[in-house]
């Protein structure tokens, strides 16, 4: 966001005064309160100020890159999740390598009873097995499948920047969003390298703050 | 970047009377020239100010977000590519998976003669090819790779964000950082998602400008 003169000028009194009234500043602009009320509260959005109740206006000291990486830095994995692609742990490799075509996905989830993750599918696992394995409608993917407690999960409300940081370190491409529930894990959603490239496309396309 | 309050000063006296001479805001600040370097090279470098000879310092006009989203967007291929993985065209569908294991790649590139691009293999490609086909031994990877002209290229000094996008369009995992040559084209890198949920990554983690 590109800050109007007038914004400046705020941003700039309440850094030499603040913690300082609407009223104050408006005072020293030689304008009226109600004017300057939707500036303050582009600034009070935007992260530039912050305001406190019978205090009034601080400058909260960040610069807009900090502030846009603070912002990014906040993202929650609910709001980039996909949905997430499962087959039953009985389900043949034959069967999960079709599943993955149909779906167009990297990444396969696996549930035992209860409808609860046991474990996860790679396109290099059902690689793996495919040049190993003669008949791929005998074997079941509970065989060959990475399994509990050996799969990184995430849960809605973590951090996005704390899971793409995991599917490097890791090594994996995707991570399942489970939900706790009495009987294990529900997958509820997919997090993927594909997830954080497109929010890094539309960030910097947008360059929205 | 946090600006000092110094430099916070400077920005404001460009603002109001640039293009200014270093020499006259040292004056509106009551300090020496030398003092100020420092602070001019650093606000320039940002990008707050620009500087012409003969003319002065003056306002850029850009918030610390959109100067971030700026420079990612200039980010080049060359910086982030990292080392390409490739095969022979008459190398076996078995000889590329094995590749693909040893090298802990997802995208292999093929060359044919003089060493030149000539097809692309995905996990996907040599998963197909692996569940249709007895002996793996006995394909060649010309057999089943995508192939030019239907492979999307990069080179070098390239957006780095228009290569992410492509990932994004064209619903793949990697693309060939290529060099022309009077034979075709030369691989000498790659970009996939890894590389972007990398820079995503460290880009948020060290905040930097």
């Amino acid at each position: 966001m590109e800050l109007s003169k007038r914004q400046e000028q705020i941003i700039g009194i309440v850094k030499q005064d603040g913690p300082i009234t609407g009223e104050n500043i408006a005072e020293q602009l030689g304008l009226t309160r109600a004017t300057l009320r939707p500036d303050l509260a582009i600034l009070t959005m935007a992260g530039f100020l912050d305001a406190r109740p019978r205090v009034g206006y601080f400058y909260t000291g960040k610069t807009g890159s900090e502030l846009l990486t603070e912002k990014i830095s906040k993202f929650k994995v609910h709001e980039y999740q996909s949905v997430p692609i499962v087959v039953k742990e009985d389900a043949s490799v034959y069967d999960a390598i079709s599943t993955m075509f149909l779906e167009d996905v990297g990444t396969l989830f696996v549930v035992g009873e209860h409808a609860c993750l046991t474990g996860v599918l790679s396109r290099k696992d059902l690689l793996r097995a495919s040049i190993g394995t003669q008949d791929l409608n005998a074997v079941p993917v509970h065989i060959i499948m990475t399994r509990m407690p050996n799969i990184t999960v995430c849960r809605k409300e973590d951090l996005l920047l704390d899971v793409a940081s995991k599917l490097i370190t890791k090594q994996i491409d995707g991570i399942p969003v489970v939900k706790d529930t009495d009987l294990g894990l529900e997958v509820v959603g997919r997090i993927t390298k594909t997830t954080i490239t497109k929010v890094f496309v539309e960030l910097i396309t947008d360059n929205h703050i």
